[in-house]
């Protein structure tokens, strides 16, 4: 147990922004609203998967929606409110602690201020390790847990509850209630007893996101290695392309934000070409024709020079970029995580092969 | 107080079909249904409004969706009963009965059918006294009342509940998620109190129906006059055009049955053109360019020859057909009904001027 202020929440929007893996909205917006909450309410506290009972209720709180258009839209002051309400309504007992249910610029953060503005513990822990576009791709879904009931709130004071069949159609229901509220809402979905989040959570998440966002901040301090080594090390990342962005192809299908992004190597990559394509998330990056990485494995776009995270809707002609691949949680890589968010499922023709075999080219 | 059993839903169908105003579904899907469920379950007592205490909960039933798609899908075995459940558990106490929101082929019969099965009262009033396409289209939401807390249920076993800011809201959500379910759910909506119902309700709306269609079926056992004399008499009617179907324009978008029929006219007619105009219900007739009723006054077309009403998804090319214009209920025609459902809500550029002056170069 410890206290997240301004400081942390500074450090984990960036790691976080990271481990969204291009999606999961941009981490300024983010940063603001849980930095925002924190400054009126106080610092949030922080808890291990383990210090929650096993009987305890615990509630992911996000956002649903194209991160594209939740930067133009605020954040409703009494959402989080009527998310714990009608959860604990339904319930009939109170919520013991929020949760992220993913890492990314913005659902790394909003949870942190909906337990600011409620007074309740955020435990360390999510169900991605990442960032993902359908709300069912997470390892609750694995261990056979429902996203339903599901509350849906909208900043003008619409709200819906679902309950459904399967999580894939909750997935498709309040998608489309997402896009009829105008493209973002917030949301609070598989809720959970406390033995089921320390069974099937990525423990630690926001702690990772906390060292990763810090440790990128300083990368600079480094005097033995090279930055971008030193990135690499503390990532434990695998180096897969440098280039200038030479086009961005974007399309909004579904609410999703689909695209590619053409990068022309430099440095030692000059003359190679490099594709990474997205759904939200970056789902592949290939070098001369020759896929380097897939989903679930994490395809990360950073700055050359600064390190920063670039997010699938910050890409922009001219920008230079690394490409880089982090390991994903382990559960992603079993057969039932690669039905949920292998590459086949998003539609891309290949075989998931793990990063560390697919990038032996690459280097670490 | 009355039970209706079978024959009564004959006429039911038959006279709500006519009110549907070419919307309002197929009567023939909704009477199976309807019929389905009173021979398992016996008759289902129709009470009066005035037989309804003033504190007692009452709710309305009915389908949402495009009425072609729910021909080709049936109404699942317990979706009365999850409405039933959700909206009974959100106040805290028993429904006290049933009611449609609105008469036609379909709704008029599927609270029948809930009715049945779930051993209720059903009240002889609805929110129209015709059919509209849209869910806040009721003489309710000019009483102020709300549509939410609206459940929705799908024959999968999906579900949600929707709370709204306004009954368009409400539209918008549930329209975006009975399409996502596929095109056409069971909903209730409007749940309401019985003073509310006495006050803002079509009273008698089952009633006239059944004398509607007890009448139409009839109407050729006439001796005195002509059946189409008949007719007219009967339904109140006002005769616009009577021609052969010379083309039917359609498309289905947004979950709605938008179109236009062509008419060429027969008998006193010949020589002339009509059209019809419709997104579900029928929205405005013209005769050689002059407009002779549109929405809220009911545009009914019905067969030359045995007076059945033909909805709009049974327009067929060389069908002969007789349009006839139908006063709608008062509280349309003040400021606030029109708002809700006059020509200019639905992109139809004219003022409201009652059918009766309209028509007047109508015979009746």
């Amino acid at each position: 147990m410890r206290k997240i202020g301004i400081p942390e929440i500074e450090d984990i929007a960036l790691g976080a922004a990271l481990l969204g893996a291009g999606g999961g909205g941009d981490p300024y917006i983010g940063k603001l609203v849980a930095v925002g909450a924190v400054q009126e309410h106080g610092p949030v506290t922080l808890i291990e998967p383990e210090e929650v009972p096993d009987d305890a209720l615990v509630v992911p709180i996000a956002m649903m929606g194209a991160p594209t258009v939740l930067a133009e839209k605020a954040v409703g002051r009494d959402e989080y409110q009527t998310l714990y309400d009608t959860v604990s309504t339904f319930y009939g007992k109170p919520i013991y602690a929020f949760m992220p249910i993913e890492a990314g610029g913005v659902n790394s953060m909003l949870p942190i201020a909906a337990a600011a503005k409620l007074g309740l513990p955020l435990v360390d822990c999510d169900g991605m390790g990442r960032a993902f576009p359908e709300l069912q791709m997470v390892t609750f879904t694995i261990g056979g847990g429902s996203a339903t009931p599901m509350a849906l709130v909208d900043e003008k004071g619409n709200s819906a509850i679902f309950r459904t069949i399967t999580n894939k159609w909750t997935e498709d229901l309040a998608r489309a209630v997402t896009m009829a509220c105008g493209g973002s809402v917030s949301v609070s979905l598989f809720a959970m007893d406390g033995a089921f989040m320390k069974k099937y959570g990525v423990h630690g998440i926001v702690t990772r996101s906390e060292r990763l966002g810090s440790a990128i901040r300083r990368v600079k301090e480094s005097a033995d290695v090279t930055p971008e080594e030193k990135f690499l090390e503390i990532t434990e990342g695998f180096k897969l392309f440098k280039g200038k962005i030479g086009d961005v192809l974007r399309e909004v299908r579904g609410g999703f934000n689909f695209g590619k992004v053409v990068l022309e190597g430099i440095g030692e990559y000059k003359g190679k070409t490099a594709y990474v394509e997205f759904q939200n998330e970056n789902l592949t990056a290939a070098v001369e024709g020759e896929i380097l990485a897939t989903t679930p494995d994490l395809i990360c776009l950073v700055d050359t020079e600064t390190f920063i995270p670039i997010p699938t809707d910050a890409l922009k002609y001219g920008k230079r970029a690394m490409v880089v691949g982090l390991k994903c949680f382990p559960l992603w890589r079993t057969e039932a995580g690669l039905e949920l968010v292998g590459p086949r499922y998003f539609g891309v023709d290949t075989d998931y092969i793990p990063l560390e075999e697919r990038s032996k080219g690459g280097q670490r």
